[in-house]
């Protein structure tokens, strides 16, 4: 079944970015192809974000993703903000229906799915380490079902106490000393290419004392937090799994269909082959 | 050689209209195929022409082809306007350079193209039948070509001797009577399904009397105007001439490459299909 033709009929999705890549394009194009759906998809970037979301109004275009540096200035474009981006002061979805533009943050809500489908219980201590824009969504999704007793720990002396103070957790500036049951990496350490890219964000201490151990980063898949953790016998939550969940929530919103975790696995793999 | 997957940079031109149809979408998108070009086209639909236009610029959509209504309503929407549409204070192609927009009109140049191709002499007299929109640029490529001697046939007692004035023709009511060296139809006169389709806008005497017999009519191609001009051994001009011509002029300012004849006869085909 493959998708038509394109047509006048064709629905456009696109996304936007300072910086594009191709990951978005060839993912929600593959998943188009597979199920036979008759949308494209395509990144672009702008210099107008107020014109550029104008745009998308006026041409019908179906949904547009966000990307940096736009995700807190279309807040102020759309229709209607949704509790997941309501809950961050972010957004990466925008759908729209008939001239009627919805935000939402399907990182937030990729977070939440994971929470549940992983049996985490509100009741167990949750360590996010990291202060910014995911790190937030991160933050919030715990918060918002449940998790009461929360650390944050960020070096930075400003953002780091803003966003315990906004969860209502505590806040360290270091690492060293704090355990958890659920530990939560949302910094660049471990990250394919970055500085820190051989580094583990926790020490062995609590890798060993955590039920659970979740790193956001996602490329690699398996970062040397996950190995150390796996290697322990712990319970993992992946960047791989939080980047395939919010892609297919932000494709069901798009087109109305919900990918299967099978096909979204595949169409993560070619997207970034 | 064929374009490349939909990416990140593959370069979008659209269609703006008040009811897009799939002619365009196909030519375009056929042309990109067979010349391996990285572009893709697809007509869209507005109720906000400004917000549109301005989503044209923010996202870098590099052409806009432009229907009814909009063919006046962009002229205040753009940067530049060249000499093509200002002739007729009538737009029907916007190229965006880095955000600058340059408004046009492609039928203009056709026409244009099409009386130096037939190797028509400004000193012919001209007939024109019709006072619309195509009726304006048809009479001022003659015009603006050094034709001076011309007569403006239309029924209407207001729009016909206002276009033949700004032209700096004679008016005429009916047709009876009348004769030139070139007569062109630009009433809708012998269209495929139109009330009048099986007519010919022009007497068999006026035909007799005339060198080039020109109508603006493409479908049929072969409308009972150009048969009869063929059955009289007259050289004609069609209005499929004239469509492929200008849609070649709008692929060659949008992508940069100038399109064969065959390959142009070729896309106009299969567009129609």
């Amino acid at each position: 079944m493959a998708r038509p033709p394109l047509n006048k009929d064709t629905t456009l999705c696109i996304s936007l970015a300072a910086r594009p890549s191709n990951i978005g394009t060839r993912f929600h194009n593959y998943l188009y192809d597979r199920l036979g759906i008759d949308f494209i998809y395509k990144a672009f970037t702008t210099t107008d974000i107020a014109a550029a979301i104008g745009g998308v109004r006026a041409l019908g275009i179906r949904g547009c993703s966000v990307s940096m540096p736009f995700k807190e200035d279309v807040l102020a474009l759309v229709d209607h903000v949704d509790d997941s981006a309501r809950a961050i002061h972010s957004v990466n979805t925008i759908v729209n229906d008939d001239g009627v533009l919805t935000a939402s943050n399907t990182d937030y809500v990729a977070v939440e799915r994971l929470i549940a489908e992983h049996g985490l219980q509100s009741d167990q201590t949750v360590l996010i380490h990291g202060s910014g824009g995911m790190a937030k969504a991160v933050g919030s999704a715990f918060r918002d079902n449940g998790f009461r007793d929360g650390t944050v720990v960020a070096r930075n002396e400003s953002v780091g106490p803003e966003l315990a103070d906004q969860l209502g957790y505590r806040w360290r500036s270091h690492v060293g000393g704090a355990a958890a049951s659920i530990i939560v990496n949302v910094t660049p350490v471990g990250m394919a290419g970055g500085a820190e890219e051989h580094d583990s964000p926790f020490p062995a201490e609590l890798i060993a004392a955590a039920d659970t151990v979740f790193d956001v980063v996602a490329l690699p898949s398996e970062t040397p937090l996950i190995l150390a953790a796996r290697a322990a016998g712990k319970p993992v939550i992946t960047g791989a799994e939080v980047i395939a969940l919010q892609a297919a929530e932000q494709f069901e919103r798009y087109t109305g269909v919900r990918p299967t975790p099978e096909l979204v696995a595949e169409a993560s793999k070619i997207s970034r082959a």
